[in-house]
C-alpha cells in the first residue's frame, strides 16, 4: 500500500488518543487497527454484529489542529441502515467502522464497549481493573461452499481461508470435536458460522449462524465448600454464582482426614474424584440454568484451590502431600480438556489451574494473590486465608513471602464441643456484659440479638468460628479467663462451671437451643483456639522476621471466616499481630475473585506463573524458632503493651505468666 | 568450550565418513553429537541401555592420515565392564560412546543398530527403504528427589530439569494422563523412569526404571476388511500383524449401502463408529498379545482407509460424501488422541491419519502412494487400487493425477449370481479347454484344481473376482462370447445353455460345489464385469489423456484383488489401459505399506501432506467424454490390436460392434 500524501487525512482516536493517517476511502475499522487502536468485530466487516460502533466526534479540535466533520466520513451504507432499522433505533452519530470509510480529517471516539481490550473493575472489598482479554474469543465468518474445482479443500481448510481473510488470523488449529461436528453446523448455518477460539491458535466450538456468546466458569474449590462464578467473557459480568458443599466432606472434614481416606481405602481417590467432578458438573448446570444458557456454553474454566483439592480433581493420588516434603505432582499452572476429567462442560473447553507455590500453599492462595496484588503493592501487607490451614502472605512489591500454618480445624467450628460451621443456627457474635459476666449473641439467620427476642425463636445450634473468637476475646475482657486462657477461680456467675474436672462457660441455655441443650464453651475449647491463632500468628510473625519487618501496614483477612470475625476481637485474642485496626481488611472470597480474574485475563494468569516461582515460600513449621514462639503466641494476647488502643477495653493486670497447661 | 589445538585428535566415523576434532577426554557420544553423527542413547550416559555401541577400528588409515589403535580410547569403565558382565559377554573392540573418551586419533564404526536414524527396508514387491524416524522416542532420566530445599519444584518440573540435562530436551509438554500418574511412576521407579516423547515435544507416558519399548500400530481400515500391523519403533520390526472384517458390514456390504444406512438410521452413524472402535480395540488386543505385549504399549497409531471408512471412524456423518461435491471434512493429516475415540490403546497415544486428495480419494490411496512413490520415478505409473471404488493414479515424478472410479461391487463378488468374496470355498481360476469348451477350476482352500481332484472333495461355493476375470477373459478366448460380451448362438457344449431367456455358462456341477447346485456365469453377470472394467479402463485412459500419455510403463496392481488376479487374463479382458506384461505388477497391500512407512517416519507423513496437495485429483465421471468412453471401453477388450502379443490366445474375427446390448 503506498501512501500517497495527497489522498491522506489525520485520524484522531478518542479516548487513547492515537492518531496518525488513513488513506482516503479506507474503514476506520482498518486505520484502527493499523494505528494499533483495537476495535471489536465479530461478524468481520458484515455490518451485522454491531461490535465496531463508534462515534464520529464533530467540531473543531484546535488540539489536533483539524476540524471533524460528518461529512468527513462516508454516508450510512446500506448495511448499516438496515443494522439500525433491525434494532428499531437512530443512529445518531454511531457509525460501523467496519464500513465507515475516511473522507477527511476525523476525531473518533471509541466507546468502551467497543473497545477490544476492555478495562473492567470488579465490585469489591479492594477496588480491581483488570484489562478484558480472556483466552476465548469469538469470531462470525462466512465459508466458501465446497465446490469440486475448488482444489478439493475441506471443510476446515475453507474455514481456516476464511478466517484468515476475514479476521487475519492463521496457524489455526481445531479441537477434535469441534471438527467432528463441523460439516453439520456449516450446513445448519448455511456456511455462516460463528467460531470460538482459544489463545488465539485452538478452534474449540462452532456454531451455526451468528451467535454471539462466550462464556467462562471461575471454580473455587474449597476443602468445605464448592463457588462458582458464571461470567460473560466479552464483558465480564458476573450472570451467576452457585455453590454447594464439597461432597467430599462424606470421606473427611478436613484435609489430612482425607488423605488418610486415600491411604486407607483402594478407591478412596477414585471416590472422592468422581464426587467432585460430578458436583461441578451439577454446578455448572445450575448456573448455566440460571442464566438461561447449556452447559455446553461454557467453554473456559479456571478453578483454584488447595493443593490437596487440586490433587482430588485430578485424580492424583494426595498421599504425599500429607508428609515431608509435600511433593506436588506440578507446581505450574495446568491446561487440560475438561473433558479429559469428564467434566460436563463444552466438549472443547479448556480448564486452567492456577500454579501453586509449594506443597500446601496452592493455587488458591495464588488466586488470592492475583486478587489482592500484593506484589504491586509500596504498604507492607499481611494477608491472611484462614481454613484448616492457614495460607499466609508478607511483603509488597520487593519481596513477598508465603507461609502455611496448620491452624486446624477449630475455626471451622472442628474439635469444638459445640462447635459448627458458619451455617444457619450458628452462634456468630457474642458479647459479655462485664458487670453481670451474663451472654447475649447473635445467631446465623436472625438479624436480632438474642436478648431481643423469645428464647424459643433463637434455636441456637452450635457455635461457629468468628463466634469462638468473640467469646474467647469476651471472656478474657470480662476477667472470666486470664491472659494464659486459664479460667480464672473467682467469678460470681451463674454462666461459670468451676468444679471438679469441669471448667466451662454457659454461652446459651437449654431454652434458647434448638437442640434443648446447652451451649457451652469449655477449658478444652478455648486451648483449641489458643493453638490455632498462635499457628497463625507465629507463622506471620515468622514472615515478618524474614521479611526484616517489625509491624504491618496493612492486614487483609481473606475468606468467609475473614469477614464473619469481629477484626477488634480478633486482634484483642492476638489472632495477627498488631496493626491499626483502621487497615484491616476482610476482604471477602478473594481465592474466587483471583479465578475470575484469569477468566477475564491472560495477562493475570502468566502473572501467577512468574509470581508463583518468585514468592519465597518459607516452611515455618521448619524454622528452629517455631516451637518456641509458638509456645509464647499461644497467651492471650502475648503483650497488651502492642494494643494501646485497647486498653480501655481489657481488664488489669493483663501480664500473662508463663506458666501454661 | 575452547578448541585448544594441543588436546585435540581427529575423529572420522564410518560408515557416514564424518570427521572432525574432538577434545581430549571428550566422550565418543559428544564427539558424535557435535559432528552431526547421530548415535543412539537411551540411557544418557548412565551405561545401562547400551544403544550407543560402537566399534574402536584398529589399523593405519592412510586415507585419513591416522592410525587408530585401543589405546587411543580410555579404558573399559566400571559401568562398561558391568554392563557387558551383566550379558555374560566379551566386550572385544566393543565401547560404550556415552563414557568412552577420546586420547587419541581414532575411526570408529558406529553398527547401524546404533544410528539413531536407521535406514531400514522392508521386503516387499517393490523395494521400500525408509530412515527410520518415528514420532515417538524414549528417553531414561534419574529425575531428583523432591526435597523442601529444591524451590518446591513439582515432580513434572524436575522430570524437566532432568530431560534438559541429560537430553538437551527443550519446551516440553506432557500429557495429562501422564501427568496424572507420574507421582506413583517415579516411586515405584525410585526417581528412575522411562520417558516416551511425541514429536520432540509432548511426554505421553513415563514407565518406572529403565523400559525400553515403544510400539506402534499401522492400521488398513478397509471397506471389507481391517488389517493392523503391530511395529516396533526403535527396530521397524513388524512383530505381528492381526486382520479382521469390517464389522461394519453388517450395515451394508459396500461404502453406498453404509452411506444409505447412516441417512435411514437415525443411531446408524453411532452404531457403525462403535463397532469400528471395538473392533479396532479388539485387533490392538489381539496383535499386543500375540507379541507378548499390552495394549497400553502401543503409543501411536497410523491408519489409512478410504473417505467414507474415516469418516465412520471419526463419527462425522458421511451422507455429504455421498453427492456431488463430496465435501471432505478436512482433507489434511488428523492427529488427535486415540482416547477422544475411545480407543483401547496407550492413553497418551496419538493417532494419525493420512490425508486425503479429494472426496472420493482418501487415506488408503496416500498410503498407496508413500509406499509405491511414484511421485520420485520417471516412469509413467499406472497405480490401480481395485475395490467397490476403483483409486487410480497416472504419472511419475513431474506430474501425477489421481481419480476413482465407481467400479461397483461386482470385483469383490457383489451383484454377481454365484458372487462371493475371496474366501475358502470361492472360485478364483479358471481355465476352458478351447476344444471341448468344458472348464476347469482351483478353489480357494485346495492346492489341486477341479479336475485334479474328486468331485464330491471340491465343494466350490462361488465365485469371487478373480475369477470372474478369468472366467470372462476364458469365455471369450474361447469363443463362448464375443468381443461384446454376448453369448454366441452356436456353441455346441452342454456347459453353455442359451433358450429363451437364459444364458449362462456353467462352470462347476452340483457335484461339485458345497451347496449341491450348479455355479454358473449368466449374460447378466459378464455385462456386470464389463461395467465394473470399463469404469477402471475409462478413468485409467482419461487421466493418460489429461497426462499426454498414449502408454504407461509400468502398471502397479495393489490391493488383495491386485495380487490374486491373473494379469494376463485381466489384460486379455481390458482391466486396465495395455502395457507391457512384465511390466505389471502385483504390489500387494500398499496402502496398508504406506500405513506402516507412516508409522516408521515423520518425514513420509510430511510427505504425504504435500503431496496430497500437489497430485492433480480429477472427477473423471464430471469429463464431458466420459461417458462416450466407457461405453466404449465395455468392448472385451476394445481393440485388439493393442494386444499383439495375446493374438495367439486369442480367437479370430476379433473387431467388437459397437451394437451393445
Amino acid at each position: 500500500m503506498t501512501h500517497d500524501s495527497q489522498n491522506q487525512h489525520l485520524i484522531v482516536f478518542q479516548p487513547s488518543g492515537r492518531q496518525g493517517y488513513a488513506l482516503e476511502g479506507q474503514t476506520l475499522l482498518d486505520a484502527a487497527r493499523e494505528l494499533g487502536v483495537e476495535i471489536e468485530s465479530i461478524c468481520g466487516g458484515q455490518q451485522t454484529c454491531g461490535k465496531c460502533k463508534v462515534l464520529i466526534e464533530a467540531g473543531d479540535f484546535q488540539k489536533y489542529g483539524i476540524v471533524s466533520q460528518k461529512e468527513n466520513i462516508s454516508p450510512l451504507s446500506d448495511g448499516e441502515l438496515a443494522y439500525w432499522q433491525k434494532r428499531r433505533r437512530d443512529p445518531g452519530d454511531y457509525r460501523l467502522a467496519c464500513t465507515a470509510r475516511v473522507q477527511g480529517d476525523l476525531v473518533i471516539n471509541v466507546p468502551e464497549e467497543s473497545q477490544a481490550r476492555k478495562q473492567i473493575v470488579r465490585k469489591s472489598a479492594t477496588v480491581r481493573a483488570v484489562e478484558l482479554d480472556p483466552a476465548i474469543r469469538q469470531y462470525f465468518v462466512k465459508v466458501k461452499r465446497p465446490d469440486l474445482n475448488d482444489n478439493h479443500l475441506g471443510d476446515w481448510e475453507r474455514l481456516k481461508v476464511a478466517l484468515q481473510e476475514t479476521h487475519h488470523l492463521q496457524n489455526l488449529q481445531i479441537d477434535f470435536f469441534a471438527l467432528r461436528g463441523l460439516q453439520d453446523v456449516l450446513q445448519k448455518g448455511e456456511y455462516e458460522v460463528t467460531v470460538t477460539l482459544w489463545n488465539d491458535r485452538e478452534v474449540v466450538r462452532v456454531q451455526p449462524g451468528y451467535a454471539e456468546g462466550a462464556y467462562g466458569m471461575a471454580i473455587d474449590l474449597g476443602t468445605t465448600t464448592v463457588a462458582g462464578h458464571l461470567v460473560d467473557l466479552r464483558t465480564g459480568a458476573m450472570l451467576a454464582t452457585e455453590a454447594m458443599m464439597n461432597p467430599q466432606t462424606t470421606y473427611g472434614e478436613d484435609l489430612m482426614s482425607r488423605i488418610s481416606y486415600c491411604t486407607m481405602n483402594a478407591d478412596g481417590l477414585d471416590k472422592m474424584h468422581i464426587a467432585i467432578i460430578e458436583a461441578l458438573s451439577r454446578l455448572v448446570k445450575r448456573a448455566t440454568r440460571a442464566a438461561k444458557l447449556q452447559p455446553e456454553d461454557v467453554t473456559e474454566l479456571v478453578i483454584v484451590g488447595n493443593t490437596v483439592m487440586i490433587a482430588l480433581l485430578l485424580q492424583v493420588d494426595p498421599t504425599p502431600l500429607g508428609r515431608v516434603p509435600f511433593p506436588l505432582v506440578t507446581n505450574d499452572a495446568i491446561d487440560l480438556k475438561a473433558r479429559d476429567l469428564g467434566l460436563e462442560v463444552g466438549l472443547g473447553a479448556n480448564l486452567h489451574i492456577l500454579p501453586a507455590e509449594a506443597g500446601y500453599v496452592g493455587a488458591d492462595n495464588m488466586g488470592v494473590v492475583i486478587a489482592e496484588s500484593p506484589h504491586i503493592q509500596d504498604d507492607i501487607h499481611l494477608i491472611v486465608d484462614i481454613g484448616t490451614n492457614a495460607e499466609i502472605l508478607v511483603g509488597n512489591k520487593d519481596r513477598l513471602l508465603s507461609a502455611s500454618s496448620p491452624t486446624g480445624p477449630a475455626f471451622e467450628g472442628g474439635e469444638i464441643t459445640h462447635g459448627m460451621r458458619a451455617a444457619a443456627g450458628a452462634i456468630e457474635q457474642v458479647r459479655i456484659d462485664p458487670q453481670t459476666l451474663t451472654p447475649r449473641f447473635k445467631v446465623i439467620g436472625h438479624d436480632r440479638w438474642s436478648d431481643e427476642m423469645p428464647d424459643e425463636k433463637i434455636q441456637a445450634a452450635g457455635i461457629c468460628g468468628s463466634g469462638m473468637i468473640d467469646l474467647v476475646a469476651e471472656l478474657l475482657v470480662a476477667g472470666i479467663i486470664g491472659p494464659d486462657g486459664k479460667f480464672a477461680h473467682e467469678t460470681p456467675s451463674p454462666n461459670v462451671r468451676i468444679s471438679g474436672r469441669t471448667r466451662e462457660y454457659v454461652v446459651a441455655t437449654a431454652a434458647q437451643t434448638s437442640s434443648g441443650r446447652e451451649i457451652v464453651i469449655t477449658q478444652r475449647d478455648i486451648r483449641a483456639i489458643q493453638l490455632a491463632k498462635s499457628a497463625l500468628y507465629t507463622g506471620a510473625k515468622i514472615l515478618m522476621d524474614r521479611r526484616g519487618v517489625d509491624q504491618v501496614e496493612r492486614v487483609l483477612l481473606a475468606g468467609g471466616f475473614g469477614t464473619h470475625i469481629d477484626k477488634q476481637r480478633a486482634m484483642v485474642i492476638g489472632l495477627f499481630p498488631d496493626c491499626d485496626l483502621d487497615n484491616v481488611y476482610p476482604v471477602g472470597n478473594s481465592a474466587g475473585d483471583g479465578a475470575v480474574l484469569c477468566l477475564l485475563s491472560r495477562e493475570r494468569r502468566q502473572r501467577a506463573r512468574e509470581l508463583a516461582r518468585w514468592i519465597e515460600y518459607v516452611e515455618t513449621a521448619a524454622q528452629p524458632e517455631f516451637q518456641e514462639r509458638f509456645v509464647e503466641a499461644l497467651h492471650l494476647p502475648h503483650s497488651i503493651d502492642t494494643f494501646p488502643h485497647l486498653k480501655g477495653l481489657l481488664p488489669e493486670p493483663f501480664v500473662g505468666d508463663s506458666h501454661f497447661w
